[in-house]
Protein backbone atom coordinates (compact mmCIF):
# COMPACT_ATOMS: atom_id res chain seq x y z
CA UNK A 1 0.00 0.00 0.00
CA UNK A 2 1.29 3.30 -0.99
CA UNK A 3 3.05 5.36 1.91
CA UNK A 4 0.38 8.21 1.26
CA UNK A 5 -3.47 8.72 0.12
CA UNK A 6 -2.64 8.76 -3.70
CA UNK A 7 -5.71 10.52 -5.88
CA UNK A 8 -5.94 7.08 -8.06
CA UNK A 9 -5.30 3.42 -8.18
CA UNK A 10 -2.84 3.88 -10.74
CA UNK A 11 0.40 1.57 -10.36
CA UNK A 12 3.50 2.83 -9.78
CA UNK A 13 4.89 6.25 -10.90
CA UNK A 14 1.69 6.50 -12.71
CA UNK A 15 -0.20 7.29 -9.70
CA UNK A 16 2.75 9.70 -8.58
CA UNK A 17 2.42 11.76 -11.86
CA UNK A 18 -1.44 11.71 -11.03
CA UNK A 19 -1.08 12.79 -7.68
CA UNK A 20 1.90 15.86 -8.32
CA UNK A 21 1.59 16.70 -12.40
CA UNK A 22 3.60 19.41 -11.45
CA UNK A 23 6.83 17.31 -10.99
CA UNK A 24 5.30 14.66 -13.87
CA UNK A 25 5.97 16.63 -16.96
CA UNK A 26 9.70 17.70 -16.28
CA UNK A 27 10.12 13.99 -15.49
CA UNK A 28 8.51 13.00 -18.36
CA UNK A 29 10.28 15.71 -20.60
CA UNK A 30 13.67 14.39 -19.05
CA UNK A 31 12.95 10.53 -19.59
CA UNK A 32 11.71 11.42 -23.14
CA UNK A 33 15.27 13.06 -23.67
CA UNK A 34 17.01 10.14 -22.29
CA UNK A 35 15.67 7.19 -23.67
CA UNK A 36 13.77 8.18 -26.73
CA UNK A 37 15.50 11.58 -28.19
CA UNK A 38 17.78 11.13 -31.27
CA UNK A 39 20.88 9.38 -30.23
CA UNK A 40 23.57 7.52 -31.42
CA UNK A 41 22.89 4.46 -28.54
CA UNK A 42 19.15 2.72 -29.96
CA UNK A 43 16.03 3.21 -27.75
CA UNK A 44 16.41 -0.22 -26.98
CA UNK A 45 20.16 -0.07 -25.52
CA UNK A 46 18.92 2.75 -24.07
CA UNK A 47 15.87 1.26 -22.07
CA UNK A 48 17.87 -1.69 -20.97
CA UNK A 49 20.61 0.56 -19.07
CA UNK A 50 17.52 1.69 -17.66
CA UNK A 51 15.88 -1.65 -16.96
CA UNK A 52 19.72 -2.66 -15.37
CA UNK A 53 20.00 0.04 -13.10
CA UNK A 54 16.20 -1.04 -11.69
CA UNK A 55 17.28 -3.94 -11.10
CA UNK A 56 20.23 -3.92 -9.48
CA UNK A 57 18.37 -0.97 -7.31
CA UNK A 58 15.62 -3.64 -6.76
CA UNK A 59 12.56 -1.75 -7.96
CA UNK A 60 10.21 -4.18 -9.39
CA UNK A 61 7.97 -1.60 -10.82
CA UNK A 62 10.86 0.14 -12.63
CA UNK A 63 12.77 -2.95 -14.04
CA UNK A 64 9.03 -4.63 -15.46
CA UNK A 65 8.25 -1.59 -16.90
CA UNK A 66 11.64 -0.59 -19.03
CA UNK A 67 12.78 -4.03 -19.25
CA UNK A 68 9.27 -4.68 -21.56
CA UNK A 69 10.29 -1.07 -23.00
CA UNK A 70 13.65 -2.66 -23.75
CA UNK A 71 12.44 -6.00 -25.13
CA UNK A 72 10.23 -4.62 -27.17
CA UNK A 73 12.91 -2.54 -29.02
CA UNK A 74 16.15 -4.79 -29.07
CA UNK A 75 16.33 -8.26 -31.24
CA UNK A 76 16.98 -10.67 -28.86
CA UNK A 77 13.64 -9.59 -26.54
CA UNK A 78 12.90 -10.31 -23.00
CA UNK A 79 15.23 -13.33 -23.14
CA UNK A 80 18.28 -10.78 -23.60
CA UNK A 81 17.01 -8.53 -20.97
CA UNK A 82 17.03 -10.93 -18.62
CA UNK A 83 20.73 -13.10 -19.83
CA UNK A 84 22.03 -8.88 -18.75
CA UNK A 85 20.34 -8.80 -15.77
CA UNK A 86 21.84 -12.41 -14.45
CA UNK A 87 24.97 -12.16 -15.89
CA UNK A 88 26.14 -8.84 -18.31
CA UNK A 89 29.45 -10.24 -18.75
CA UNK A 90 28.42 -13.66 -20.35
CA UNK A 91 25.68 -11.66 -22.12
CA UNK A 92 25.36 -11.74 -26.37
CA UNK A 93 25.89 -7.62 -26.29
CA UNK A 94 29.00 -5.48 -27.99
CA UNK A 95 31.85 -4.57 -25.95
CA UNK A 96 30.16 -0.95 -25.96
CA UNK A 97 27.17 -1.81 -24.67
CA UNK A 98 29.15 -4.13 -22.09
CA UNK A 99 31.70 -1.17 -21.02
CA UNK A 100 28.37 1.41 -20.35
CA UNK A 101 26.42 -1.00 -18.43
CA UNK A 102 29.59 -0.96 -16.65
CA UNK A 103 29.93 2.70 -15.57
CA UNK A 104 26.02 2.13 -15.37
CA UNK A 105 26.44 -0.22 -12.40
CA UNK A 106 29.50 2.07 -10.95
CA UNK A 107 26.90 4.82 -10.98
CA UNK A 108 24.11 3.02 -9.17
CA UNK A 109 26.96 2.48 -6.76
CA UNK A 110 27.64 5.82 -6.21
CA UNK A 111 29.33 8.92 -8.51
CA UNK A 112 32.48 8.79 -6.78
CA UNK A 113 32.48 4.89 -7.94
CA UNK A 114 33.19 5.73 -11.60
CA UNK A 115 36.72 5.55 -12.28
CA UNK A 116 38.99 6.68 -15.41
CA UNK A 117 39.69 2.93 -15.93
CA UNK A 118 35.67 2.87 -16.53
CA UNK A 119 35.73 5.56 -18.57
CA UNK A 120 38.41 4.55 -20.81
CA UNK A 121 37.34 1.12 -21.18
CA UNK A 122 33.89 2.49 -22.50
CA UNK A 123 36.31 4.54 -25.01
CA UNK A 124 38.61 2.03 -25.78
CA UNK A 125 35.17 -0.01 -26.95
CA UNK A 126 34.24 2.70 -29.25
CA UNK A 127 32.08 4.95 -26.78
CA UNK A 128 31.79 8.80 -27.43
CA UNK A 129 31.73 11.61 -24.66
CA UNK A 130 27.81 12.22 -25.40
CA UNK A 131 26.71 8.26 -25.09
CA UNK A 132 28.91 8.09 -21.74
CA UNK A 133 27.39 11.09 -20.42
CA UNK A 134 24.31 9.93 -21.40
CA UNK A 135 24.60 6.46 -19.74
CA UNK A 136 25.67 8.37 -16.28
CA UNK A 137 22.64 10.29 -16.82
CA UNK A 138 20.43 7.67 -17.73
CA UNK A 139 21.93 5.47 -14.54
CA UNK A 140 21.54 8.41 -12.26
CA UNK A 141 18.14 9.13 -13.21
CA UNK A 142 16.77 5.71 -12.58
CA UNK A 143 18.43 5.80 -8.56
CA UNK A 144 16.17 8.70 -8.95
CA UNK A 145 13.22 7.13 -10.63
CA UNK A 146 13.59 3.72 -8.43
CA UNK A 147 13.09 5.64 -4.91
CA UNK A 148 10.93 7.58 -6.19
CA UNK A 149 8.43 4.79 -6.82
CA UNK A 150 9.87 2.48 -4.04
CA UNK A 151 10.25 5.49 -1.09
CA UNK A 152 6.37 6.23 -1.50
CA UNK A 153 5.00 2.27 -1.74
CA UNK A 154 3.66 2.30 -4.82
CA UNK A 155 1.92 -1.12 -5.65
CA UNK A 156 3.51 -2.97 -8.97
CA UNK A 157 1.47 -4.88 -10.89
CA UNK A 158 2.47 -8.54 -10.96
CA UNK A 159 0.75 -9.82 -14.41
CA UNK A 160 3.73 -8.98 -16.92
CA UNK A 161 1.35 -8.76 -19.93
CA UNK A 162 0.39 -5.11 -18.01
CA UNK A 163 3.98 -3.95 -18.73
CA UNK A 164 4.09 -5.28 -21.85
CA UNK A 165 0.81 -3.59 -23.41
CA UNK A 166 2.16 -0.37 -22.18
CA UNK A 167 5.63 -1.17 -23.98
CA UNK A 168 3.54 -0.99 -26.63
CA UNK A 169 2.24 2.06 -26.51
CA UNK A 170 5.67 3.64 -24.99
CA UNK A 171 7.36 2.64 -28.45
CA UNK A 172 5.08 3.97 -30.81
CA UNK A 173 3.88 7.39 -28.85
CA UNK A 174 6.57 7.97 -26.31
CA UNK A 175 6.09 9.19 -22.26
CA UNK A 176 5.08 12.81 -23.28
CA UNK A 177 2.53 11.66 -25.39
CA UNK A 178 1.00 9.34 -22.59
CA UNK A 179 1.47 11.52 -19.85
CA UNK A 180 -0.54 14.48 -22.03
CA UNK A 181 -3.24 11.77 -22.37
CA UNK A 182 -3.57 10.53 -18.69
CA UNK A 183 -4.06 14.42 -17.91
CA UNK A 184 -6.61 15.07 -20.18
CA UNK A 185 -8.45 11.91 -18.56
CA UNK A 186 -8.38 13.22 -15.02
CA UNK B 1 39.80 16.59 -13.93
CA UNK B 2 36.02 15.78 -15.80
CA UNK B 3 36.07 11.94 -17.41
CA UNK B 4 34.81 13.30 -20.43
CA UNK B 5 35.54 16.41 -22.91
CA UNK B 6 33.73 19.16 -21.88
CA UNK B 7 33.35 21.99 -23.98
CA UNK B 8 33.82 24.77 -20.97
CA UNK B 9 35.43 25.44 -17.75
CA UNK B 10 32.52 25.79 -15.91
CA UNK B 11 32.26 23.93 -12.52
CA UNK B 12 30.34 20.80 -11.41
CA UNK B 13 27.02 20.54 -13.32
CA UNK B 14 27.18 24.09 -15.01
CA UNK B 15 29.75 22.51 -17.39
CA UNK B 16 27.18 19.64 -18.29
CA UNK B 17 24.43 21.66 -18.62
CA UNK B 18 26.45 23.18 -21.16
CA UNK B 19 27.50 20.18 -23.03
CA UNK B 20 24.26 18.84 -23.28
CA UNK B 21 21.62 21.87 -23.09
CA UNK B 22 18.73 18.70 -24.28
CA UNK B 23 19.12 17.36 -20.40
CA UNK B 24 20.05 20.86 -18.95
CA UNK B 25 16.33 22.16 -19.71
CA UNK B 26 13.95 19.62 -18.06
CA UNK B 27 16.66 19.17 -14.79
CA UNK B 28 16.27 22.67 -14.22
CA UNK B 29 12.51 22.80 -14.56
CA UNK B 30 12.65 19.76 -11.87
CA UNK B 31 14.59 21.50 -9.59
CA UNK B 32 12.84 24.53 -10.11
CA UNK B 33 9.44 22.84 -9.20
CA UNK B 34 10.68 21.23 -6.43
CA UNK B 35 13.18 23.63 -4.80
CA UNK B 36 11.36 27.21 -5.51
CA UNK B 37 7.70 27.18 -6.76
CA UNK B 38 4.98 27.58 -4.24
CA UNK B 39 5.00 25.28 -1.01
CA UNK B 40 3.93 24.51 2.37
CA UNK B 41 7.93 23.68 3.22
CA UNK B 42 9.56 27.03 2.28
CA UNK B 43 12.34 27.13 0.27
CA UNK B 44 15.31 26.97 2.61
CA UNK B 45 13.70 23.97 4.10
CA UNK B 46 14.01 22.46 0.84
CA UNK B 47 17.58 23.44 0.40
CA UNK B 48 18.58 21.55 3.48
CA UNK B 49 16.50 18.70 2.52
CA UNK B 50 18.52 18.94 -1.05
CA UNK B 51 22.01 20.00 0.98
CA UNK B 52 21.80 17.14 3.30
CA UNK B 53 21.30 14.30 0.65
CA UNK B 54 24.01 15.46 -0.62
CA UNK B 55 26.30 15.53 2.22
CA UNK B 56 25.48 12.04 2.42
CA UNK B 57 25.90 11.18 -0.90
CA UNK B 58 29.43 12.43 -0.15
CA UNK B 59 29.04 15.14 -3.27
CA UNK B 60 30.96 18.03 -2.58
CA UNK B 61 29.49 20.11 -5.69
CA UNK B 62 26.40 19.82 -4.65
CA UNK B 63 26.63 20.31 -1.07
CA UNK B 64 28.32 23.27 -1.10
CA UNK B 65 26.04 24.85 -3.64
CA UNK B 66 22.98 23.98 -1.66
CA UNK B 67 24.45 24.69 1.93
CA UNK B 68 25.05 27.93 0.15
CA UNK B 69 21.22 28.14 -1.14
CA UNK B 70 19.81 27.19 2.22
CA UNK B 71 21.89 29.48 4.30
CA UNK B 72 20.95 31.98 2.50
CA UNK B 73 17.49 31.74 3.01
CA UNK B 74 17.30 29.84 6.41
CA UNK B 75 17.28 31.94 9.66
CA UNK B 76 20.20 30.28 11.21
CA UNK B 77 22.19 30.55 8.04
CA UNK B 78 25.54 28.33 7.47
CA UNK B 79 25.66 27.11 11.30
CA UNK B 80 22.01 25.90 11.45
CA UNK B 81 23.30 23.83 7.85
CA UNK B 82 26.10 22.25 9.34
CA UNK B 83 24.39 21.65 12.54
CA UNK B 84 22.10 19.44 10.40
CA UNK B 85 24.92 17.72 8.33
CA UNK B 86 26.57 17.00 11.77
CA UNK B 87 24.21 16.00 14.00
CA UNK B 88 20.51 16.18 12.75
CA UNK B 89 18.85 14.95 16.13
CA UNK B 90 20.60 17.59 18.23
CA UNK B 91 19.97 20.59 15.69
CA UNK B 92 17.53 23.12 16.41
CA UNK B 93 15.08 22.55 13.73
CA UNK B 94 11.10 21.78 13.70
CA UNK B 95 9.68 18.11 14.51
CA UNK B 96 8.18 18.19 11.38
CA UNK B 97 11.75 18.88 9.18
CA UNK B 98 13.49 16.65 11.45
CA UNK B 99 10.69 13.49 10.48
CA UNK B 100 11.09 14.70 6.65
CA UNK B 101 14.92 14.81 6.79
CA UNK B 102 15.19 10.93 8.32
CA UNK B 103 12.58 10.05 5.64
CA UNK B 104 15.31 11.76 3.02
CA UNK B 105 17.99 10.05 4.67
CA UNK B 106 16.66 6.82 3.90
CA UNK B 107 15.59 7.84 -0.02
CA UNK B 108 19.37 8.27 -0.15
CA UNK B 109 19.83 4.41 1.20
CA UNK B 110 17.20 3.46 -0.87
CA UNK B 111 13.57 3.60 -1.52
CA UNK B 112 12.95 0.72 0.00
CA UNK B 113 13.76 2.10 3.15
CA UNK B 114 11.55 4.50 3.65
CA UNK B 115 9.10 2.72 6.21
CA UNK B 116 5.54 3.11 7.44
CA UNK B 117 6.92 4.18 10.83
CA UNK B 118 9.18 6.56 9.35
CA UNK B 119 6.33 8.29 7.45
CA UNK B 120 3.98 7.76 10.40
CA UNK B 121 6.73 9.58 12.64
CA UNK B 122 6.41 12.48 10.14
CA UNK B 123 2.29 12.48 10.14
CA UNK B 124 1.92 12.78 13.50
CA UNK B 125 4.71 16.00 13.60
CA UNK B 126 2.45 17.37 10.88
CA UNK B 127 3.45 16.81 7.98
CA UNK B 128 1.14 16.86 5.02
CA UNK B 129 0.52 14.12 1.92
CA UNK B 130 2.40 16.58 -0.46
CA UNK B 131 5.04 17.20 2.00
CA UNK B 132 6.35 13.89 1.97
CA UNK B 133 5.92 13.41 -1.63
CA UNK B 134 7.81 16.11 -2.00
CA UNK B 135 10.54 15.27 0.39
CA UNK B 136 10.86 11.82 -1.16
CA UNK B 137 11.18 13.36 -4.29
CA UNK B 138 13.69 15.81 -3.59
CA UNK B 139 15.89 13.58 -1.90
CA UNK B 140 15.90 11.20 -4.68
CA UNK B 141 16.43 13.88 -7.48
CA UNK B 142 19.51 14.62 -5.09
CA UNK B 143 20.46 10.76 -5.58
CA UNK B 144 20.51 11.56 -9.29
CA UNK B 145 22.21 14.92 -9.52
CA UNK B 146 24.59 14.13 -7.18
CA UNK B 147 25.51 10.61 -8.96
CA UNK B 148 25.24 12.94 -12.64
CA UNK B 149 28.05 15.87 -11.41
CA UNK B 150 30.62 13.19 -9.69
CA UNK B 151 29.99 10.17 -12.06
CA UNK B 152 31.30 12.50 -14.80
CA UNK B 153 34.42 13.27 -12.17
CA UNK B 154 33.51 17.20 -12.48
CA UNK B 155 35.05 20.02 -10.62
CA UNK B 156 33.92 21.18 -7.39
CA UNK B 157 35.31 25.07 -6.72
CA UNK B 158 37.19 25.38 -3.05
CA UNK B 159 36.57 28.72 -2.73
CA UNK B 160 33.31 29.22 -0.47
CA UNK B 161 32.71 32.40 -1.66
CA UNK B 162 32.01 31.60 -5.41
CA UNK B 163 29.33 29.15 -3.51
CA UNK B 164 27.82 31.95 -1.95
CA UNK B 165 28.10 34.42 -4.99
CA UNK B 166 25.56 32.03 -6.54
CA UNK B 167 23.64 31.63 -3.78
CA UNK B 168 22.69 35.29 -4.18
CA UNK B 169 21.56 35.11 -7.76
CA UNK B 170 19.20 31.95 -7.31
CA UNK B 171 17.37 33.45 -4.16
CA UNK B 172 16.70 36.27 -6.51
CA UNK B 173 16.28 34.64 -10.01
CA UNK B 174 16.01 31.41 -9.44
CA UNK B 175 17.34 28.53 -11.65
CA UNK B 176 15.47 28.90 -14.92
CA UNK B 177 16.96 32.52 -15.19
CA UNK B 178 20.25 31.78 -14.95
CA UNK B 179 20.09 28.39 -16.83
CA UNK B 180 18.48 30.22 -19.83
CA UNK B 181 21.04 33.88 -19.07
CA UNK B 182 24.23 30.96 -19.47
CA UNK B 183 22.68 29.64 -22.88
CA UNK B 184 22.13 33.13 -23.99
CA UNK B 185 26.15 33.56 -23.55
CA UNK B 186 27.07 30.65 -25.04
Amino acid sequence: MPHITLVSDEPGIRGLFRFRPEMARPLNELVEALLRADNTLTRGERELIAAYVSALNECRYCFSSHAAYAAAQLEGGMALVEQVREDVGGAPISPKLRALLGIAAAVQQGGLRVTDRLVTAAQEAGATDVEIHDTVLIAAAFCMFNRYVDGLGTIAPDDPESYAARAKRIVSDGYLALLAESQRKS
